[in-house]
C-alpha cells in the first residue's frame, strides 16, 4: 500500500533490462553517442516534428532550465499558485535564472485561471523597468493535484501567452499520465497547442532517472546546451538515460505504464468512494487521488501499513472539511498493484 | 582501442546487476531510503569516521557544490591552472557560488606548486574588501594529467590551507585510481591529511552515474542539503545511485576496477615506450597516459580505429616537442582490455 | 503642482550647502574618512546604541543588501503584497540574494496582516528542503500607500518574526515621514520593537542621494561590507554621502523636512476632502495622499499642470470605485509649497 | 602631499557649483529629466555619434554592467592580469553576470599583450560547451599602472576582438587622463578603434560621483536599462549626476582637470628622477607615478605627511628591486598642487 509518491517505486523491469543491455561497449560521452542520437530521433517521431532534446538528471532541472532558456533580466514567470516550481523546488527556478521571479496565479483544481492570468499579465504591461517584465507562462500537465488541462484549456492559456508574446512551458513530470488521460497524441497536447518547451518526465512513470527538456524552438538549442553544462546537468555517460528512454518508448511501454497508474488511481477512487471513512476531495484525472479523511482514521491506516501524505488545501478549494479532518494525497504508479489498492479499500472499509 | 575517456565505457556488469537487483519494491525517495542509508554507513566505514554523503548526478555538480558549501561573498578558490573546475565545467563552480572566482595556480605535472600557492594566498592577505577573499583550496587527485599527489605533497598543500584558515577540497573524479596508485586507505589520503570535502567519483570507474560529495565537516551538512536541492541535484529515486555504490564497494570492486585501469595504463605506457612512433610526455601514475606523437602518425592510428584526443600542453611542460608533433591523451578504464592495448601497440610499432 | 513623487524634488538648500562646504580638501576614500566616521557616530547617537552604517546609492540597494545580509539558500522573505521590493525593484532583491524568493502577504492599507503572515510562516514549517525556508520578514514604514504602522502593529509583526526566528527588516525609504507621524524616537520605531536592519532613506526627504543600511546586529557587519562592495555599492568619495547626512541631521533638519512634507499631505487631504471632484481613498498618515477621481477630471488637472500618477488598486481595497473613476497618488516633499497645494485645490474645486 | 589616490580629492569647485545650481525645482526622476536628456545629448556630441548613456554610482558598476550587457552563459572575458575588474572589485563583474569568468592575460606595463591575448582566444576555439566561451575583451585606459594604450595598440587589441567576434570594453575610470595624454578626440580613442562600450569615469577627475556606461551599440540599450535597475544602479534623482557631468563638460573642464592631473604627475616624475631616494619604476603617461624606494625612506616620507601606497609588482616587471626596497604608487588629481609636489620633492631630496 505504497501511495506516498510515484517516485517511491523503482524501475520497471523492461527499463532495468534496457539499461543492462546497454552496459557493455564504448560510446561517445556527453550525449553524442549513437544511442543518444537514436533516442533524440525517437523523440522527434513521437512529437511529429524535429525537436531538440536535453537529458537532465531531475525534473527540477528540466523545469529550471526550461525557464532559463527564456530568461530575461527582471523576468517574471507566471505559474499556478501550487505548482511544483513554486512549492517544491527550493528556489531552483530562481537560482537557474539568476533571480527571475515566479508569480503565482490562482485557479481552481490546480489549473491556472485564464482570467487571473490575463489580469496579472496586464498589470505587467507596458514593459516597465521598475516592475520587471513577464518572461514565460508555465503550466503543469497533469497538475500537482491530479487534474488535467483539457486541450481547450491549454488553448486558452496558450492564446494569452501568445497575445502577450510569452513562451509557454509545460511541466510534464507526469506528462504520460495526462496524455493517456486525454487520449491524444503528444503533438496535440504540446506544440500544436502553442507549447514551446516541455519538461518531459520519465522517472515517475517507470524509469530510474530519465528526464528531458524537449524544445520545439530550435533556435534556443545552442544556448540551452551551455545552460545545461553550466548547471552541472550534462551527464557524461548519458547513454544510461538514453537506454532508459529507449526502453520506455519501445512498444509504447510508457503509455502502458501510465495507463496502468491511472487505472490504479481510478480503482483507488472507487474504493474511497465506497468507504465511509474517506471521500474524494475532487475527481482524479491522472494518477493522483486526493481524499478527505478524519485524521484519526488516516493515522490508523498509516499505522496499518498504508503510506500516504497529508496535503495543504489548495487555493480555491471550496469543499467542506471538518476540524478533525484533513486532506490526503495518494499516488499510484506502474508498480501499484490492484491487490494493494484493494487491501487499502479493506482497511478503510472497516 | 577506446582510449578517448574513461567515461566512454558503460557500466561494470556487477554495477548493472546491482541496479537490476534493486529495481523492484518501494522505497522512500530523495535519499532517505533504507539502501541510501546503508550506503551512507558504508562510506563512513570506508573513511573510518562519520561522514555526510550527498549523491549528485555529475562530477561537475560535486565540485561546484563542494565549493558552494564553503562559499564567501567575493570568494576566491585556488586551484591548479589546468584543473577540471577551471578548464572543463563551463563556469559551473562560479555559477553555483553566485560568482565566486577560481584563481589558477601553476605547478609542474598537474600538481599545485606549494610556493606559487603560498604567494597567491599571501597576496590576498590581509582580507580586504576590494580584492575579495580566499575561500578554499582545491586539488585534483589523481590530476587532470594522470599524475598523483603523494601523501607528503597533499600534506604540504594542506598545511598552507590550514595556515591561511581555508578548507581543502579534493576533486576525486578519479579518486580510486589515485588511491590504488598510492596504495593507502581513503582516510590516509583525505581527512588525515586535512582534506575537508571530497568529490567522490564512481562514474569513471565503472558506474553508470554515481557521484557523491563526501563531507567530513558535519556542521555544513544541513546547508549542503539546501544547496543540493536548490541546484536540482537531489535525485528522487536516489536508490538508483545507492544501488550502484552498493555494488561498487562490495568485495572491493571499486579498488579492483581502479587497479585494472591503472594496470592497463602501465601496459599502454610500456607499449608507447617501446614504440618509435610515440614517447611518453611524462610518467603516468594512474589511468591516463600522455604521449607525444607526430600528428601524421596519430591521425593514422585514429584512422585505424584508435580513439584518443589531442591535448593542450600543460603549463610548465618542459619537454621538447617538434612542430609536426602534438600531445595526446589516452585514458584506460575497467573496460579496457589487454588485447586493445596490445593492438594499439602493434599499430604504433609498425 | 508637482505631486508625482518625492524624488522629483532636488536637494534641500542646506544639503546643497553641506555638500559644497565639504568639496575641498583630501580625505580617505571608501567610507573611512573623518566625516564618514563622524556621521556613523551620529547615526549611533540618533538610534541610541551602536549601529553599523553602510552608505549605498539607492533605496533598492539598501533593501536588497539588507535581505542579502540574512540570505539563505532557498530563502523566502515575507513582505506585503504591494511592497516596493516586490513591485518596483525589477527583481533586485532576488538578484542580490542569488535567487531567494519574496513571498507576498496580504493586508489592508499597505500593512502586513499578522494573521496572514502567521499562516504563511506556519506553512513553511518545519524547515523542509523542497519548500525552501523562511529567511526574513520585511515591512515598509511608512508604507507604499502612505499609511504608517503603529508601534503596536510593529510589535505584532516583530513578535511573529521572533517566534519563527526570523530577522525583521524595515524598508525606511520614507523613514522620517513615519517617525514624525508617530512622533517617536528612532530607537522606539526600530530595535526596541525588534527591528534588526533598516533601509534608511534620505533621498526622498531632501538629499540628492543619501541612503544607508543601518544594522543593529553588528556581527553581520563584516559580511555586509563584502556584499556591498561585490554589488558595486561602495562609493569611493563616500564623503559626498556623509556630507549630505551630516547636513540632514544637523539641527534636526530631517525631522523638519519630514514634518513639512507630512503637513503638505494633510493640507492636500483637506483640499481633496473639500472638493467635489475627488475623494480620499483612505486617510493619509505620512506624505502620500491617495484619491479617487473621475479619469476625465484627473486628466484635466494634469493638463492644467498638476503632476501625479494613477495607481493600482491595492489588495484588500474595499472602497467603491466607479467605471469612469481611478485611483491617483499624490506625493509631497520638503519642496512642496502650500501655494502649490492650494493651487491644486482651486483646480479641483472648479 | 595627498598622493594616495585621485578619489581622496573632493569635488572641483565648478562641479560643486553646478550641483548647487540645479538643486531647486522639480524634475522627472530616474534619468528622464530635462537635464539628464541634455547631458545625454552632450555625450553624443562629445563622441561624435549617437550613444546610449547610463549613469551609475560607481566605476565598478559601470564595468560590471558593461560586461553584463554582453553576457553569455559560461562566458569568459579576457582582461589584463592586473586590471581593476580582476584585482579590485571583489568579484562584482562575476556577480553581475551570474558567474561569468575573467581570464587574466599578461602584458608588460599594464597593457594586454596581443600575442598572449590571441593565444588565450585560440585556446577557447572552437566554442565548446565544456570550456565555456569567450564573451568580451576588456582593456583599461589609462591602465592601472599609469600607462596609456596608443591608438595603434588599441587597434591591435580591437582587431583581435573583431576577428574572434567579441565586443571590446574600455574601462575608462581615468578616461580623460588617457585622452589628454594621447591628445585625441574621444571618438578616436573609442568607437573609431572598435570599442563597443565604455565605462566613462568622472569621479576621479573632479566629480563627486559621476560614472556612466557609454554604449555605442544602441541595440543593447533596452537590455542594459533592465540590467541597471535590477542591480540597484538606477538613481532616482539622477539629475544630481547629470548636473555634475554638465559642469564637467562645460568649457572643457574635464580636459583641463585631466591635463592638470597629468602635469602634476609629470612634475612628480621629475622630482623623483632628481631624488637619490627614489627612482621611477617606469615612465608615467597619465596621472599615476610608480617609484621604487627603500622601505625605510618611504616610511619616513609617510611619517612626514606624504600619503601614498605600496603596490604589488606588476606581472612582467623586469626592473631590479632590492630586498629593502618596494614599489610605491603616487596618484595626482585636479586637486594636486605644484606646492604639494615640490614639498614632496624636498622631502625625498633630503
Amino acid at each position: 500500500m505504497f501511495f506516498a509518491s510515484d517516485n517511491w517505486a523503482g524501475a520497471h523491469p523492461k527499463i532495468a533490462a534496457g539499461l543492462a543491455a546497454n552496459a557493455a561497449g564504448f560510446s561517445t560521452a556527453y550525449g553524442d553517442g549513437d544511442l543518444d542520437r537514436a533516442v533524440y530521433e525517437r523523440f522527434s517521431e513521437i512529437f511529429e516534428r524535429e525537436v531538440a532534446v536535453f537529458f537532465v538528471a531531475t525534473g527540477t532541472a528540466a523545469n529550471s532550465l526550461s525557464l532559463a532558456a527564456y530568461n530575461k533580466t527582471g523576468g517574471i514567470s507566471l505559474c499556478h499558485r501550487e505548482s511544483h516550481i513554486v512549492e517544491d523546488e527550493c528556489g531552483a527556478p530562481e537560482f537557474f535564472t539568476g533571480g527571475s521571479r515566479l508569480l503565482p496565479v490562482g485557479g481552481a483544481l490546480g489549473r491556472i485561471d485564464p482570467q487571473e492570468l490575463e489580469q496579472a499579465l496586464r498589470r505587467l504591461e507596458p514593459e516597465f523597468v521598475h516592475a520587471g517584465r513577464a518572461m514565460a507562462v508555465s503550466l503543469t500537465q497533469s497538475t500537482e493535484i491530479g487534474t488535467v488541462y483539457s486541450l481547450d484549456e491549454i488553448d486558452r492559456i496558450s492564446a494569452l501567452a501568445r497575445r502577450h508574446k510569452l513562451p509557454l512551458h509545460m511541466d510534464g513530470a507526469r506528462f504520460a499520465n495526462a496524455l493517456v488521460s486525454l487520449d491524444v497524441a503528444p503533438a496535440e497536447m504540446t506544440w500544436k497547442r502553442g507549447v514551446d518547451i516541455v519538461s518531459f518526465g520519465g522517472t515517475k512513470n517507470g524509469c530510474w532517472c530519465a528526464e528531458a527538456v524537449v524544445l520545439f524552438d530550435l533556435d534556443r538549442a545552442r544556448e540551452l546546451a551551455f545552460l545545461r553544462k553550466r548547471s552541472a546537468q550534462l551527464l557524461s555517460k548519458s547513454r544510461f538515460i538514453a537506454a532508459q528512454f529507449d526502453a520506455y518508448f519501445k512498444g509504447g511501454l510508457w503509455l502502458e505504464t501510465a495507463r496502468h497508474a491511472n487505472a490504479m488511481a481510478a480503482r483507488l477512487s472507487a474504493v474511497i468512494d465506497a468507504s465511509a471513512q474517506a471521500r474524494l476531495a475532487w475527481q482524479p484525472q491522472a494518477n493522483e487521488v486526493f481524499a478527505i479523511m478524519k485524521k484519526a482514521d488516516a493515522e490508523k491506516a498509516q499505522a496499518a501499513g498504508a503510506a500516504f501524505y497529508d496535503w495543504h488545501l489548495p487555493s480555491g478549494f471550496d469543499g467542506r472539511i471538518a476540524g478533525d479532518e484533513a486532506l490526503y494525497r495518494f499516488v499510484t504508479s506502474f508498480a501499484t498493484t490492484p491487490e494493494a489498492v484493494d487491501r487499502f479499500g479493506d482497511l478503510i472499509a472497516r
